[in-house]
């Protein structure tokens, strides 16, 4: 990776695209999701690139949502397996949910090389491999493990495609989306949208988890009643017409 | 390069990507390009994938600078040359700007390569190759032709990073900048920002240029002279904050 000062102005930013590149270069991420990963960059940029008050509430919604689930599973693709390995093994750690690899574009090699990626980073089990089961999408990603996101009452799909969450929410199961764009068809078809980089999301989530007392099911189910996913995509947006208003120095 | 139908409610764009993957591919375009247009994807998307009123009028006025100018020279960087070949070589001819390679990933085999392809799509003489001056920025984007951009009185820079834009116009030149972000530096910087994706923003230009009558100088100068960079990025932000408010269907 390039060497790049830790006191840039934009370290966090740039830190994150060289680990994408460099997850294009050992083979675990697409070119495509080079592409996809500027598409985030530029929301982030509009959402003022911090973690808002409602994704934070999301992000709290969701880990009561994993910590009570009979059968949670984050699904991995190429770019959180580049850019979050560690949070996404200690997310499932801490949650208790199973790590699945699902991606867009499939090949066995890639899979392959993820799973060992995630290995690598302290993972002991990682499903996506058998790929024995399959959900109703018209591409890739409809292959899953029967044992894994086919069977599981409640999913995190970090970066995901808009068709694959609305299969997954019409199988009745409660997706969890973190996505920038809180006007794309995941952010608005999943159960819980969260608007906020999958980089800050991921390692939010885990320290929320070591926070809450799992024991207490009452008080988890509790946060999660009075939350309305159409609120927090308002607020988002809400937040990206501000800050457009505030970038521009009022020229608007 | 993949198959996509033409039929497919999103080709132009799917297209477009195909081809930024397919420069990559090639070596023309460096792996941060790919991000870059992911970056700039997103603005299209909350654009509304056209060229506004405002845009278009900015396409007017950088084509007259272009017929004006004395030594106009384009920029071109990996990105262009994948996306719009075609298009800065037909630009080129019907302005008499020159073509000069220009990258912030710079390489000798690289730049070579870039001239090499627009070549291939026409181009007769292309500049880039001897960087024999420099320009005040600290990458390598400060390398130039001493005969090109460095002796130019109006440069077109498509997908431009803000500190070459600045150095630009410090040194009392022109700059007409293609850029979908209303708010970066470049935009910001530049003499006439076209707040367009550069595949239909060169397109127009072409056409326009054909239509003008470039004998009528003064026609040309008066179309220059009302116009107002601060209009256009201002027409830009209030487009997104509308489209935002349209796009979600109100519940913002």
């Amino acid at each position: 990776m390039s060497e790049i000062p830790e006191d840039h102005p934009r370290y966090d930013s740039l830190i994150t695209r060289e680990r994408i590149v460099e997850g294009v270069r050992i083979g675990i991420t697409s070119p495509q999701g080079l592409v996809a990963q500027g598409r985030g960059e530029s929301f982030d940029y509009l959402l003022g690139e911090c973690t808002s008050e409602s994704a934070s509430c999301a992000e709290k919604v969701a880990v009561a949502m994993l910590l009570l689930a009979r059968r949670p599973v984050i699904s991995v693709n190429g770019n959180t397996a580049a850019l979050v390995p560690d949070g996404l093994v200690a997310l499932s750690e801490v949650t208790g949910a199973s790590l699945e690899v699902n991606l867009f574009h499939r090949s066995e090699t890639r899979v392959g090389k993820i799973i060992d990626h995630l290995r690598s980073h302290g993972a002991t089990d990682v499903l996506g491999g058998k790929g024995d089961a399959r959900i109703d999408v018209n591409h890739d990603r409809a292959v899953v493990d029967g044992a894994g996101i086919y069977a599981a009452d409640v999913v995190l799909v970090p970066l995901e495609d808009g068709d694959r969450c609305q299969a997954l929410v019409h199988m009745g199961k409660s997706v969890i989306a973190i996505d920038l764009n809180p006007l794309s068809r995941t952010s608005r078809t999943a159960s819980v949208t969260i608007v906020d980089n999958v980089t800050r999301a991921i390692d939010n989530m885990v320290e929320l988890a070591l926070d809450m007392d799992c024991t207490d099911k009452d008080v988890l189910r509790e946060s999660i009643v009075s939350f309305d996913n159409e609120d927090v995509l308002s607020s988002a947006l809400e937040l990206i017409r501000e800050r457009l208003l505030y970038i521009s120095g009022g020229i608007v």
